[in-house]
């Protein structure tokens, strides 16, 4: 590949800083708190600082900058609010860091057709908060309060996926700057659409290494007249699982349905000021008609007793059921909580749902023999799950081990038929996953990513050794 | 561009037919009538015969074929069943047809994960019946018995859309083989993957143009414990079209909604020997538990009554309801059955379901003013819509009148934000309106396409002039 080698940097960055200065003034920085704040994600991947930080306000600026940075030969790495995994964020060569922080307007609510155009800054509990008023919401939810551009970026999913899929079936078009500047839209309102190659879809998950998204056109939901969530606990963690599988498999729509092992429920207990019990625990959501809800309670209680499942603990409210799925959210810095010091690696594997009992009691077993801490959760109605390895990062013989027990949980999802990342994407963390999982067809990819950026300048070493 | 223009053809076939013959033996033709039916599809395109037909019945022929094809610099043409409307397999510079009706191999189902492996000739009917004793089904069908292969080349969708969406959300995966003859698979049996980019989402509609799909794995359904289907008149195309809107609005998961205008139901009741009022007509499916589907029903009874609906006719039995969906299927032959002679054309829009009425109105009053003979029918539900022009083929005059009145609904189309195309694709009947839609995005699209296909020589002149 004609791309520049990893010690590659611009090497005289100051005419470029000096020019987005002279456009942006203070909207463009180079303190290194911001520097430093822009090089990494919220994971244990290394910081890789930028060179500078800009704040644009519009897609115009963003070509702009763009255009500045390609006379300058820079790289360009697009930043939400940094809370991916596997160091997408991090500027491996330095470059531009463009902050779309300040692009944080909702454009258009159609509410009669439901869908949402916003600039790409927007969190998604910004938006939710937004739209709560009309009935409206949008379910993607991975937990973080991510940018909905950075969530388009990342293919990402997260606790609703299960019923609502994922970035890829709920993004209806985008803005996109390529990396010469120049501005295009893709996809658009109609809910279908056969004309042309899905741009679109090739965006979205392409993580920064195409062009920058600088809006996000949405589908929407009502929100449901019925919302309830259960908590309820198993003997083992193959019960928990055996009772997601067979709830998939009879096509009950639930809403969430997310597994936490012992030790998570016992982080989560601590760190959120719980009282559940400490076993393999199932949080499960229902959406729909009161009649639809009480149908899938009935038909989902009847299977959990099949595998011994206990009492459902329910949160009917809105605000209870909010501090549960925030628990459920926090469940990563509880992990990080259980042990001062630590750094939590956070694996993503995903397989097909009749192999999912099999994939986590496996790696269960592997966490225990290879005598790491680690907890499991997941998002186990679509098959995805994370165990949270609690590192030393100053103990290399530790992050050896952990290294090694995750190479060994992807081989095993691969074998499965799975993937090695569900939701949490690529970036320079799992590069060399990418090319053991699709083979040839990386060579493909990476041939897309040379003709769209031909001087490997948009987010260098991710997805792709540069 | 450096691709050849449009009167290209391979100088001296001879040499690669003699090549084929070699290595296929009967499963190569050049017989007259064979290259005929393999030259055009379903539409009024004209004909453009491939210069050689031939039959491979693996995926290693397959990329035999195609590595041949490269060294003899022919183009080459994905053949499924040829039910495509927009000439998509028309040999517009000669080559090879590649004809996938004898890799008709159901590979691999998994019962438990809802997925299948199928050959890319096989089709949705056959499919669906050898999945019946197993309680599966899937869903997608665009009425023509297509091929799945053909199916995920033109981003398919049809009746079922609304409900369980097109090829776009349906396709996990594929088996591919390049324009220069190598093979690979993209995608995988998980239900989500951020590993990548979406290489599955850029070939589902890429209409053959970036290489061949020799193996479609899919997302399969549970047959729903209950189906129902009902035909509801109403008095105006108004009426019938706000229903719908309504309905898709309060997000009841009806699995059907179609509309046929009282011109089509004239047609269908005498081409399919049904008594149905010839007034504007709702096809209503519901698919469930009986309680979902109770429920449902009354729903979409108290709205279709506020619009002056009239009763609903049951079909609830299977033989039943097989026939009232081949009616509808039917009616595209039911349309020519009235004017003897005339050639259908259809047109395709799709439109954000808020202009639907609108749209709907409009085009039907234009095809009054314009004199044409059309039917108003479509799969309201998605916003998607046809209209049936029947078009004497040797009139001249008409065959412009049709083509301004089709320029002006799709003008129309996208002025309310809706698509040239919801599910019929490109082909070479819509390259003008790709450019009108996708503006500049259309030369990212080439430049992929020239990536993939650098000799352009995969089906050459469909999506994109040559």
């Amino acid at each position: 590949m004609a791309i520049a080698n990893t010690t590659r940097r611009v090497p005289e960055p100051k005419p470029l800083i000096d020019a987005l200065q002279a456009m942006l003034g203070d909207r463009c920085s180079v303190n290194p708190g911001i520097l430093d704040r822009h090089g990494h994600d919220e994971s244990y991947h290394e910081t890789h600082k930028p060179d500078v930080v800009v704040f644009p306000e519009n897609t115009e600026e963003v070509a702009a900058i763009m255009r500045l940075a390609r006379k300058h030969g820079s790289p360009v790495i697009p930043f939400g609010v940094g809370t991916s995994l596997e160091g997408h964020v991090a500027a491996m060569e330095g470059g531009v860091s463009i902050d779309m922080g300040r692009m944080n307007r909702v454009v258009e609510v159609n509410a009669e057709d439901l869908d949402v155009l916003v600039e790409a800054g927007v969190t998604r509990k910004q938006l939710n908060n937004y739209l709560r008023d009309q009935g409206l919401f949008f379910p993607i939810d991975p937990g973080a309060d991510a940018t909905l551009g950075g969530m388009a970026s990342t293919r990402a999913s997260g606790t609703n996926a299960v019923r609502y899929g994922t970035m890829r079936e709920n993004v209806l078009g985008l803005t996109i700057v390529t990396p010469d500047g120049r501005i295009m839209k893709t996809g658009g309102r109609a809910r279908k659409s056969a004309a042309g190659y899905d741009l679109t879809r090739l965006f979205v998950g392409s993580e920064g290494t195409l062009g920058v998204i600088t809006e996000v056109r949405l589908r929407l939901y009502g929100i449901p007249e019925t919302m309830a969530a259960a908590v309820t606990p198993f003997a083992t963690i193959a019960d928990a699982v055996n009772t997601v599988i067979r709830v998939i498999q009879s096509a009950i729509p639930v809403a969430r349905i997310e597994l936490l092992d012992e030790f998570q429920m016992k982080a989560s207990n601590s760190y959120s000021k719980l009282d559940y019990a400490e076993q393999p625990t199932l949080f499960i959501e229902f959406h729909g008609s009161e009649a639809a809800v009480a149908e899938q309670v009935e038909l989902v209680k009847a299977i959990a007793a099949d595998y011994g499942g206990g009492e459902f603990r329910w949160s009917v409210k809105p605000e209870e059921r909010t501090k549960l799925w925030q628990a459920r959210h926090d469940a990563y810095y509880a992990g990080m909580s259980m042990r001062p010091g630590s750094k939590g690696w956070p694996t993503d594997v995903c397989v097909p749902i009749s192999r999912l009992a099999d994939c986590i009691v496996e790696t269960r077993k592997d966490i225990e023999a290879c005598g790491l801490v680690a907890m499991i959760l997941g998002h186990v109605g679509d098959g995805n799950f994370h165990t949270t390895i609690l590192v030393d990062p100053n103990d290399p013989a530790e992050l050896k081990r952990a290294e090694d027990f995750n190479d060994r949980l992807v081989d095993r999802a691969l074998a499965m038929g799975g993937t090695c990342t569900g939701e949490h994407g690529i970036g320079f963390g799992k590069i060399a996953f990418l090319e053991r999982e699709h083979g040839e067809a990386v060579g493909l990819m990476r041939l897309i990513k040379q003709t769209l950026d031909p001087e490997n300048r948009m987010n260098p070493g991710k997805i792709f050794r540069s």
